[in-house]
C-alpha cells in the first residue's frame, strides 16, 4: 500500500485536493491518501516535508493557485524554490500544481483550467508510483496539463 | 501546553506583535508565547530557527512590513526565501506575515490592513496547533488575510 | 563500466534521451545507461539526485525543452538552481541541457538545435567520465553546444 | 566576553569597519573584536561562516557598499541570500550593513550615510548582545538606520 | 604547501586559467596548483566543492565569462548562488572572477580586461593565503579588479 500525501491551501479559490483525490481514487485501489491543508502556498513545502518524514508518504502533490500581480508571482517563485528543496532533502517526488490567475480568461475558466491540471497531474502521482515506464513512452511528446498538448515537433 | 514563537522588528510601523499576542491569548489560554524582536526583515529567518530550535518553539510567526521601494521587495524576497529554508530545516510551520507599503492607499489604511491580517493570520496559528482539521474545510475557499476574501470561483 | 543517468521530460517537444543515449553509446561501449523520466524540468533536480544517490550513477545529463513564456522563463530558474543544489549535495556533475522554445526561428531549426546541443553535450559526458585532460586542451575556446562555436577573443 | 566578528571588503569605498569597531567599542568595553576584510560583497558570507564556526564569535556584522548598475544590485541579492544562509547554518546573527551607491545623491552624502547606518547597526549589535529587551520597546516603531526614521503609523 | 583549485571553461572566449596560474606562480613558489575545465559556469560549483573537498584544496579560483544575453545574465546568477553555497559547505574561499561579455566596447577591450582581472583576483588568492593582513590595510579603498579602481569617498 502506498501513501500519497496530498497538499492544499485555503488561498486557492477551487477545491484542488478533492479534485486530485478523486482521481487518484478511480485510479487506484492500493493507496492511501494523507491530506494535509495550510494557508497558502508559501505554507507547502514544509508541510510537503512533514508529510514526507513524519507520515512516510511515498509521493506528495502539492497544490496552489497564485494571485496575478507581481507579488503573488514572487510568492510562487519562494514556494517553487522551496518545493524543489524539500524534495532534494528527501529524494522523494513532489508534484507541484500550480494554476496562476491570469492564465484563464475568465473565472470559468479558470475553475476548469484548475480541475483539468491537477486531474492530469494526480494522474501522474498514480504512474510515477506504479507505472513508471509509461513516461518513458511519452517522453519527448510535449504533454501539457491543463491546456492543450504542445505535441512532439513534426 | 504549546510554545508559539513571535518574531517582529523595529522596521515595521505597527506593532505586529502586540496584535498577534492579544489576538492568541483570546483564543487559546493554553500557550506559551515566547517573543524576539529584531531589526528588520532580513534578521526574521535566523531569529525564527532560534525559537524553534533553542527555544523548542512549536510554530512561530513571523511579522514584517517590508518598504514599497524595488530594493525592499528584494529584501522581502531574501527574508521569505530564509524564512522557507529555515522551515525545512526545522521542519516546523513559520507563518509569514508581512505586509507591503505600498498595499495600502494611505497610512490609516495601512494601519487597518496590518492589524488586521496580523490578528487572521495569528487565528492560523492557533488553528494549525489546535484545530487543524478547520483547514480543510476551508480549504479552495479563495480565504484572504487583510482585506476580503476573494472566495471560491462560482 | 561506468554509470550514466539520463533523466529527460514528457514536457520537451523532442526526443532528447533518444538522442543523448545514440550518442553516448556510439562513443563508449564502457558504460551502462540508467533512464528516469519525469513530467516537467521542475521534477528533473530530485530524479537526478534520486539516480545519484539510489541508483549509484557517476554522472547525470539532464534534458528538458523550457517553453518561452516569463513563466516558463521562471521554472527554467527553478529546475536550474535545484540541479547546482543536487551537484553540490552529492558531488557529482549533472550536465544541464535546456533548449528554450525561444531560441529558435521555427520548429525545424527548433528540432535541429534540441538534437544537437544534446548530442555535443552527451560527448561532454563522456569526455568528463573517461577524457577530462580534453577539456583543458580547449578551455577559453568559446565552445558553444548547438549553434556555431564564438570562438576565442582574437 | 563576547566575541564580535567585523568582516568588511576592499570594494567598499569607505572604511565601514573602523566606524563599527569604534562605535561598539565606545559603547561596550567587555567584548572582543576579531575582524577580516575581504575583496568583495560575495566572499562576505563564507568569511561571517568562518568567524562563526572557526572564531567563535558570538555574532558578526557583514559591511559592504554595492555599486550602483543592475549587476551590483544581482550581486547583493546574492550576497544577501549567502548571508541569511549562514545564519540559518549557524543559528548565529549576521547583520548586514550594506549602502547602495545610487541611495546618496552625491559622493558627500554617499559617506555621511555609510558611516551614520553603520554605526546605527553597530549599535544593534551591541544591543542583540547585551540588550535584547530594547528591541521589544522599540517594536513597530519605524525604525531606519542611515536615514531618517519612518516612526510609528499615526 | 598550499593546495589552489583553478576551474574554468571551455565556454569562455579566454585562457582566464592560463593567466591565473601565471600569475599565482610568479608571486609565491610556495604553491600546488590543482586545475578543473568544466563545459560552462554552471558547471563551476560543484567542480570547486569537488577540488576542496576531494582533492583537499585550501582555497580555488572560479573563471568564467557569462555571455551577454538575457539567458546568460541569469545563468551567471545560478552560478553565483551556487559558488556561495558551495563556500557556505566547506568553509573555504572561492574567489569568483565572471567578465561579462557586454562589459566592454570591442572584443579588445574583452580580452584586456579578462586578462587583467583575473590576475588581480590572482593575487588576491594569493594574499588570502600568504597574506591576509594585506586586505585590511586596503579596506574601504574602493578597489576594482580590471578597470581602475572607484577608490575611497573623499
Amino acid at each position: 500500500m502506498k501513501k500519497i500525501g496530498v497538499v492544499d491551501t485555503t488561498f486557492a479559490r477551487f477545491d484542488m485536493a478533492h479534485a486530485a483525490i478523486d482521481e487518484m481514487q478511480m485510479l487506484s485501489p492500493n493507496i492511501k491518501i494523507i491530506r494535509s491543508t495550510v494557508p497558502g502556498i508559501k505554507d507547502l513545502p514544509v508541510a510537503c516535508k512533514i508529510l514526507i518524514e513524519e507520515k512516510q508518504c511515498d509521493i506528495v502533490i502539492a497544490l496552489g493557485m497564485p494571485g496575478g500581480q507581481p507579488i503573488d508571482k514572487q510568492c510562487a517563485h519562494e514556494a517553487s524554490t522551496g518545493l524543489i528543496q524539500a524534495q532534494l532533502l528527501t529524494n522523494t517526488h513532489i508534484i507541484e500544481v500550480f494554476v496562476h490567475e491570469d492564465e484563464a480568461e475568465n473565472e470559468k475558466e479558470l475553475a476548469w483550467l484548475t480541475e483539468q491540471r491537477t486531474r492530469e497531474h494526480a494522474r501522474n502521482i498514480v504512474d510515477l508510483l506504479f507505472h513508471k515506464e509509461k513516461f518513458q513512452k511519452q517522453a519527448g511528446k510535449g504533454l501539457r496539463q491543463g491546456f492543450a498538448d504542445a505535441g512532439p515537433l513534426p
